[in-house]
This record gives C-alpha cells, structure tokens and sequence, in this order.
C-alpha cells in the first residue's frame, strides 16, 4: 500500500540486493523499476547505497527515486539484520540527495521477522528510533509471524502524508481487515498469550535453526559457503559462482527430485541493469519443518550439492 | 480487484443509479468515471442501459466502457434484485456493443447479499446463468454476510484473462487471504454449521425488515415514498425532492441530534454529467441494529421528517 500511495509507474524504489521477492512481484505489477543495493553481513552496503544514488543523479533519474525498501531484521532471504548505526547512516544519505530528487525519500521498514530474534536480549532499534528522521520512516509490523502465521494481522507506523494515502487505499483494498481476527489479537495481546507464545516460538526458531546448522555442517561439502541466522527463518547459502541454483537448473531439478525445496537466489534480485543477477545461491527455511524432515532434508541436499560439485 | 485489471485511468465503468457508494470511492481512487445506469423496481432500467450506450458510442467513449458493475440481490443501498431476464437482456446489450467499443465489456456481479433473502425459495439465478455469456460475467460472492459479517472470506468466479489477472492483484495485495479466516469456513461448511446460520439469519433479517416496516408506516409522513426490501439490509426511502438529506442538510444533521445515522442517498450517486445528483433519499439499515433500536429509531426519524417535512 506503501508504494501504491507513493510510486508512479516508471518510478524507481530502492531494494537489497537480495530482497523479499514478493516484493519484487509487487514492484513489476506497478511498472516500477527497482535498483539494487549491496547487502553485507550488517545490513545495507552503505559506500554502494550512495554510489547508485550518485548514479541516479547523474543519469537525471534521482526525481524518479520515491523510497528504499529493507528488511531489516533477519531478512528474507539472507537472515541478514541491519544494525542501527546503518540505518542513521543510511537516513542521512537518503536526506542529502532530497534536494535533487526534488522531494521527500522514504524508507519503508520492513519488520516483519523483528520478534522472533533467537536471544531476546539482542533488539536492535528501528529506524523510527533515528533521531529527527520518524517523518520519512515508514515501519511495517505484524502480530502474525512470530505469533500464528494463519492470522493475518499487521500494523504501520505512517508520518502524514503516506498515513492519510494509505488509509483510503487500504480501505479500498478490503474495507478494514477482518474484525475477528483483530478481536482476537486484542484479547492475546491483553491476556499475555501474545507475549508467551512469541517467547515460545522464539525458543522453537532458535532450536530449529541449531539443528539445520549441525546438519549443513554435517552434509554440506566445504565449497559452498553460508549465514546462520540470529533470528527469523532462513539459511542463505552461496555456492561457487558458476554452479547456478535457479528453477531450471540442475541443482534445484535433483533437489525437487529427492522432495527438497528451496528457493533459488536468483528470484530475490531486481532486474537491475547496474549488475548481472546471481544465479548461485538458496534460501533455505527451518520456519514449518519438523527437526526430523530438516535433518532429512539437508542431508538430502547435501548429497545433491556433493555430487553436482 | 476486477476493476483494477480492468480498468486504465480514465476508463468509463457503468454502475446502478443509485450504486454500492464504496464502489465510488474505489473508481475515484483510480481515476475511473462512472456512468450511472437507472434503477427500476425490478433492476436495472434497460432502455436507460441502451440509451448510454448509444450516447457513450456517439461521443467516441464507448471505447473506454470496459464493464458495468451490478450489485444484482437486495442492492445496497436501495434493496432492489435485478430480475434474471434483465439480465439476460442486459447481457445481450453488452455484446451489441462490443465491436464498437473494440473489446468485451463485462458484468461485474457483485452477489454479497444473496443469500440474505427473506424467502428462501424466491432464488432469482445469477447472470452466471445466462447461456452463452459465462465469458463475460464475473460473480463476487461471500461468505461473510450470510454468516458471519467480522469474518471476511470471499469468493469469485472469472472468466480468463480477467481470472489468472485477479490472481496476481490479490497475491500483490495480501499474499493471499487469512488462512484461519479459511480454514473456519471449510469447517463450518463441511459441518453444515453454516446453512444453518444462513437459515437463521435470513429469519432475523427478515423479522427485523417486518420491524421497521411496520415501524416506517407507523412513524413516516405520506409524503415519504419507500422500497420494502425481500432481503438484505436496507429500505430505501425518498424524500419530496426539494428536500435535501445530504451530509449537509438540515434532515441529516436533526436525525444525528437524535442519534440517528442513515446513508443519504446523494453519496450513493456517481459524478455524471448527464444528470443532477439526487438528493433526497436514504438507506435505513435495520442490519445491526436490535428491534427495541429500530423501533425506537425510525420513531425518532419519523419525528424528525414530520418536523421538516
């Protein structure tokens, strides 16, 4: 709703490169362009984020540029969490190219997975928290991942104009999210289930990751290198560069073939004319799998993997 | 959804004169126009029908015409059905003129009260029935107002393209609809639950209707004209036409004074240039409210139009 209220088609929207693909399905529907920024273990690649905007600038596109979309926490699909500082930085940048592009540069947070961090001690801030900046922070969350993934109730925290913009498109939409479904938030949320059962799940993900851990350390040959989460529901997994995970390739045809799914790395990067799309790497998720079938599963994979490198 | 993967901006959708007023909003917020299609008694006003389409044909729109938009069962908001053979006929029309508008025109069957009907053997059949026009119809169904109205799941049926279209627009909105929601009904379905909740609540509403019409009869002037509806949620009244019942008239903000909220009628009309707006009608809805509320309310508003009037 984000980008319907502030993109026109042929506008341009700042992604990770990787990013949630789903949002690139979004991204297409519209006619906008995505331009891809570099993603390091921290989070955005903050030299690359102001070299694509210098080349927007140069190139006359900037005036196109309507926001930046993150995932912040434990993205999907790399796991890769954005630190704080990143996003201040990040703030900055975005304001100093406001004057060319002639008008205001979003950031949409994307917070869906913030909850389920497996130490619960560890909470990095939000964008919201940056000093001076909760006027271009548009924070999305949601009650349903880490609480019941089935019920689909979410929330945002807009500054004006996108509130108003967005109230009239979501009412559009579906005329208000389902009220049973709120009632029912209300109540798990006031009783304190709300909060036992993401504490619960925090320990279940956590769990889940350390047993596909041992198990890609177990049966995934040394060559293919990978991120271990510290929260959400994914593994990121790269291969050597000219081993291709895509959906007709070998690696994902054998996976398929021994009943293993995972999705291939080349449909999380933008068509992005600055760089050619990696096509070597997977996200691989513990979120709705038993311990028994990710063990099963890796060890599967692993022998895909062994026998194709 | 529909109207999105049909429509440009720009594009001329028909609509019920009057017409779902939150369908307006959605045309608006697409830079869609309307043009309104008379009401008669028993549904759409075909010569009206035909005599819009020759003018749209003459003035070069027709082009732009790429559905009409019905709410074909106890109409929200003037509680009208649209008898089978107008739609037979108005179907009919539609396919004449298609070579000159250049591509099909579809109806849009927006059913969401059907199954609300008073009678439950008076069963009118859906344009989906007509022979031979499967391919230009498009039928909108519910189960939330029948059943359960803070539980939202719907359903459609679509011809190709417009279907493999929609399925796109709704994975861009909502990555597909409240699983819970789902899996509720497929169990209240399965169970026979929900029949017999249909089975009630065409009961209740249509205790409710005998309510407030003899509440109406009771407590209006003569001079108020009303529609007694066979199903749904709302009677239609009408005002000598010299008296507004705006948002901004005297009528609406008396009845507020006494706690008493309706629908004017004049929010239910497209922008059409080639008409006046009408002014001087409301929806009473006797949906939510309990029989001690109608009574009392329709008391209210009768002292209100005795006064006024």
């Amino acid at each position: 709703m984000t980008t319907e209220a502030l993109c026109d088609e042929g506008d341009i929207v700042l992604v990770e490169d990787p990013t949630y693909f789903v949002y690139l399905g979004i991204l297409q529907s519209r006619g906008l362009r995505a331009r891809g920024v570099r993603l390091e273990r921290d989070g955005l690649d903050l030299a690359h984020l102001e070299s694509v905007l210098q080349s927007l600038k140069r190139s006359g596109e900037l005036r196109r540029v309507k926001m930046i979309y993150l995932v912040s926490y434990f993205q999907n699909p790399t796991g890769v969490t954005t630190s704080f500082v990143k996003k201040v930085e990040a703030l900055k940048l975005l304001k100093r190219f406001e004057r060319a592009a002639g008008h205001p540069i979003y950031l949409l947070e994307d917070a869906a997975y913030r909850e389920l961090r497996f130490d619960p001690a560890a909470a990095e801030k939000s964008a919201l928290a940056v000093p001076g900046a909760a006027d271009r922070v548009i924070y999305a969350g949601t009650f349903t991942k880490p609480f019941a993934t089935g019920a689909r109730v979410g929330y945002g925290v807009l500054p004006e104009p996108v509130f108003t913009a967005v109230k009239h498109i979501k009412g559009n939409h579906d005329f208000g999210t389902a009220n049973l479904l709120q009632q029912l938030f209300v109540r798990a949320l006031a009783s304190g289930i709300y909060e036992q059962q993401v504490a619960r799940l925090q320990k279940r993900y956590a769990h889940k990751a350390r047993v596909m851990k041992l198990a890609i350390q177990k049966h995934f040959p040394p060559t293919v290198e990978w991120w271990e989460p510290e929260g959400g529901m994914y593994f990121w997994a790269r291969l050597p560069r000219n081993v291709p995970t895509g959906v007709k390739s070998k690696v994902f045809s054998t996976a398929l073939k021994s009943d293993v799914l995972y999705v291939p790395g080349e449909i999380c990067y933008a068509d992005d004319p600055a760089r050619r799309k990696p096509n070597h790497e997977m996200r691989i998720s513990f979120g709705n799998a038993s311990e028994q079938d990710i063990r099963e599963g890796i060890k599967r994979l692993g022998k895909v993997l062994r026998k194709i490198l």
